[in-house]
């Protein structure tokens, strides 16, 4: 991808630590792995502990930006430079099944982004961020659906982190125990793959008629999230 | 459930502050949300900075266990109390697409338990532990893999976190503006629900002969993990 930003960074909180999974250093890897999910877990200091909170998120080249109702004791606190935050898009994909406990484990894709987290002010700034969350989460609804009015914009709050400092990992393909002592005990080994799966659409039982479901919500069901 | 523990607390940090979402108390609901999962985002404070990790975890009626491996930077900084930490569990269930943009939102089940967490060190408190954690992700296999020799289980980290300050918070059902003005609009509302379902299994390619799937593992394909 040509976005003329730098590839990922390798502070030493990103360094990877454990070496079966694999680190990613290009950028694309990191935009292909926000692409894959909607809900993050926003990691803030409150009163010194930590505290984690799942939010939905949107992104663009530079920013990611999410949806800050959740975080709002740390906004409270936030001061101009902005609150230290630590977010986690994780996508599990399947158990690794080895022969061995021991060398059991989780495929998955994961990206951490570390940085100042800033609320936005400007209701161009946060409509534009609120439209990205939106079709993120939810693709066809901004144009669909009623947009938010002042006093709605007012009412919500809206957060961006740059993707600066961010690390990706990735964990694919079967155990690795294939090729060791292990292999003669004969056992299956393998990978259960897991899919997250979008549903039939579940009509709001308040809809005063019966009504199609519109193309851009219908055409999801049985497609996977990732 | 009858486990003779007393009902969720409600200190200042996990007392709830969105209205939509409805706050649960009784600790069968704690148990229901960490069953749904099993992998956790376990949040510490490392420099300063809030860190996320994605980890698996199993868990008892008393204690969540934790793999550790992931928290090592933590790990080390551990003093004898324990590591402050948060760890939440989210299970994402589908979708709110409302009349308006401001009503949308995501149905969910989440537990957020906070505490001390510390590593365990007996080696009988390890391995009951991983065999917790081992059976809560991928059971059956605790029985049929081969299981952790000494060696293993010294390189092996665990850590448990008490249930003993946590919080559960749950949305389910249909957007909250079906008796608004804005179901004059005429617009289709509802839910587009989520479901992670585990697909068939995928043989390691390393295996020495074809054999068929443990029953344990196949009976998982096409079941939902929540």
């Amino acid at each position: 991808m040509n976005h003329g930003l730098p590839e990922l960074s390798a502070t030493e909180r990103t360094r990877l630590r454990r070496m079966r999974e694999k680190g990613r250093t290009d950028r694309s890897e990191l935009y292909a792995v926000l692409g894959a999910a909607f809900v993050c877990h926003l990691g803030v200091v409150v009163d010194g502990a930590p505290m984690v909170v799942p939010t939905v998120y949107g992104f663009d080249e530079q920013n990611l930006y999410l949806h800050g109702s959740v975080a709002s004791r740390s906004l409270l606190a936030a001061a101009d430079d902005g609150v230290a935050a630590c977010v986690t898009v994780t996508v599990v994909d399947g158990l690794v099944l080895a022969r061995s406990v021991f060398e059991h484990a989780v495929n998955y894709r994961s990206a951490m982004i570390y940085g100042p987290m800033r609320p936005l002010t400007g209701p161009a700034a946060k409509l534009a961020a609120l439209r990205c969350v939106s079709e993120h989460a939810a693709p066809g609804q901004w144009d669909y659906a009623r947009r938010p009015n002042q006093r709605e914009l007012a009412a919500t709050s809206l957060l961006s982190l740059a993707l600066t400092e961010a690390s990706v990992k990735i964990r694919s393909g079967p155990p690795d125990d294939g090729d060791g002592p292990d292999a003669a005990l004969g056992l299956w080994a393998g990978e259960l793959p897991l899919a997250a799966v979008w549903q039939r659409p579940a009509p709001d039982p308040a809809l005063r008629r019966a009504m199609p479901v519109p193309p851009h919500i219908a055409r999801r069901a049985g497609t996977r999230v990732s």
